[in-house]
Order: structure tokens, then sequence, then C-alpha cells
């Protein structure tokens, strides 16, 4: 196992972490750095900042939509935003943590599944017979959705939200390696670059 | 003269627009599009749309700061964040449209001066003497300063203002091409593609 690590933290509700996990696996290519996913309630944050959901504000969620397609489009992703976005994905989160606690490869193959379904797909991942759909395409149990109501994992969820503001985490995608902050799917090429200098 | 145009909307306190500023040269490699400098108080932008100065957002702003260093470490340009940051620039932005009306080649030359003052030398170009200084650095009479003071300079600042929020720039640097929005320095890149697959 490697020693060193990337801190992906997120909300399952932001469409530029979408983007940002889809791009994950070009970090295989210059480092064997182990990709721990954070997810968090980015709303958790945006009390400590006064920051609001990107598609609430004027001006700025037009510019987003039309930002967000450019940008999927230059990667080659599929795209559709979620009819009821912003989404509340408080259950996608609590399940991921519970799951993570016995096995990360699946939290993380449930993860994929949950952004694929919200934003290559546009569903409404906080509807539980949609998280049922992703539980199912990883392979395991429809209890799993039961998870979402574990008061362990709700709790894990309050934590990473308070370790993400104890680590200066405001936004989502957010990564930090070896200490450094890099914010944003446009951050990626030059955590990119750091890790290709240090290898 | 080119019938194509960039426009560079920015405030003189940006940092970012600093740094955007710097790699304007790189567009000239691609487009003999004439880029058309619009100056314009994001403050105006922000009562839009309820932000506020970078600088003093929780988090943000310590993200921001070593962020900024990163980056004009990365294009090789000299930084450093005025003591006074973030700075009022109302009498820059002035003289600029003052200058701008007779001659937009030094009215450039003008707004580069007060660009390095501020983020290369980390002067306080609120200062008078400081934009003094600019003035002479460009080979100007003493004089412009006074434009900062005229009530049409004053007026073509307040129409930027409104003009900005019209065409939907909320942030700086904002660029806009053939009508498509470009904010921040890292889409200055996807700017670029876009110019390169027109020309």
């Amino acid at each position: 196992m490697s020693a060193e690590t990337i801190e992906f933290w997120f909300d399952f509700g932001s469409p530029y972490a979408y983007l940002a996990h889809r791009r994950l696996p070009t970090f295989k290519a210059a480092t064997d750095a182990e990709v721990l996913w954070r997810p968090f309630m980015l709303g958790t944050a945006f009390t400590e900042t006064g920051a609001r959901p990107l598609l609430d504000i004027p001006m700025k969620s037009d510019y987003a939509k039309r930002d967000l397609a450019r940008l999927a489009k230059h990667f080659s992703v599929p795209f559709h935003m979620p009819v009821n976005a912003p989404t509340v994905t408080l259950a996608a989160a609590r399940i991921f943590y519970g799951l993570n606690s016995t096995d990360p490869e699946i939290a993380i193959a449930f993860g994929r599944s949950v952004f694929d379904a919200a934003f290559a797909e546009g569903k409404d991942v906080s509807d539980p017979g949609v998280l049922g759909a992703c539980i199912y395409a990883v392979g395991l149990e429809p209890e799993v959705l039961s998870l979402a109501q574990e008061q362990d994992w709700k709790q894990a969820l309050k934590d990473a939200g308070s370790a993400a503001i104890a680590k200066g985490v405001f936004g989502a995608p957010f990564f930090l390696h070896d200490g450094e902050p890099f914010w944003g799917v446009e951050r990626m090429d030059m955590l990119m670059c750091k890790l290709t200098a240090d290898g």
C-alpha cells in the first residue's frame, strides 16, 4: 500500500466534482499515490465562508451551466445537469462512509455510480429509488440503502464536514496532497505537475 | 484594424487579473484579434451576485494567497500582494478611460504600469504618488492624474460597470469572445483553444 495519498474532498451534488472524478484516472499516469475519497456537505463549509450554492447565484449560475457543458465537451465526458439541482446528497454520502468503513474500493465504485447517475444521466440522487439502482449497479444488496439511516454514518459525515473546515476545505472539488491545497477541476493540472516533479 | 475582438474585463485591484494581463501576449500567437481592456469596479458586480472581495472571505483568502504565489511561479511572473489589498482602484480606472478616449494604446501602457506597480511591486495604486509614477513611466505629463476627477471619466467607469452586468460579467479577469464568456485566468487556455480552432 502506498504511503502517499491524495485527499479528494467533494459533495456528490457538485457538477465540477463530477468532472473531477472523471479525470481521476489521469493521476495514475503520474503517481501511485492512493486517492482517498472524502465526501462532505458543501453547505457546512458555506456557513463558514458565506458562499451559496453555485446554481442559486445570479449571473454566475448562467455562466456555470455554460462552462460545465464546455468543460465536459473538452474532456469528452457525458454531462447532464440533474433536473432538481442543486441536489441534497446526505444519503449518498452516509452510504459512502458506511461502505468505506469495511471496503474503500466498493465505496468508490458506489461513489462513481452516484456521480454518473447524477451528472451523466441527470437523475435525482436524493431519490431512494435512484440510489437503490446505484447500489444494484455495483453488485451490492438492497439493504445497503439503510446505511443512510444509521447513526454511525450520520456521525461520520458530520465529522467529515468538521475535518474539511479544519483543513481549510471550502469548495469542491478540493484536493490535498502533502498539505498543499488544490481547489477546482482546473487545478488538477497543477497537482499533476507537482506529482510528476516529485516522482 | 482587426474586426475581431476579445474583451478583457477586470478590476485593477484583482490579483488574478494581474496574472491574466501578464499572459495576454500568448493570445498573439493564436490570433490577430484586438484585446479591448475594460476596467470596471468589481464591487458593482458583487452587489448583484452577493459576492465579497476574495481577501475578505475566511478560508478562501488564505487559499488564494497561496494559489496566487503558486500560479505566479508557474507562469514565471513576479508577484507581491499590495500591503493595502484589496485596493480601491477608482482613480486608475477613470484615468484609463480618459486616456482610452484618445489613444487606446497609451491607455493600455498605463494599465500595464498600474498592474505592475500593484502586483509586481506591491505598491498602493490608490495613492496619487504611485499613480503619478505610473503616468511618468509611460511618458505622460503629470496633469494626466487630474483625469481621475473629471466627470466624463467618472461616468465612463459607471457605464462600464453597467455594461459589465448587462453582459453577465461578474468576476475578474473575465473575457468575452464572440459572445462566449471565459471567467478566470485558468480559462485563458480554453479561449486559446477556441482561437486556434477558429483561426
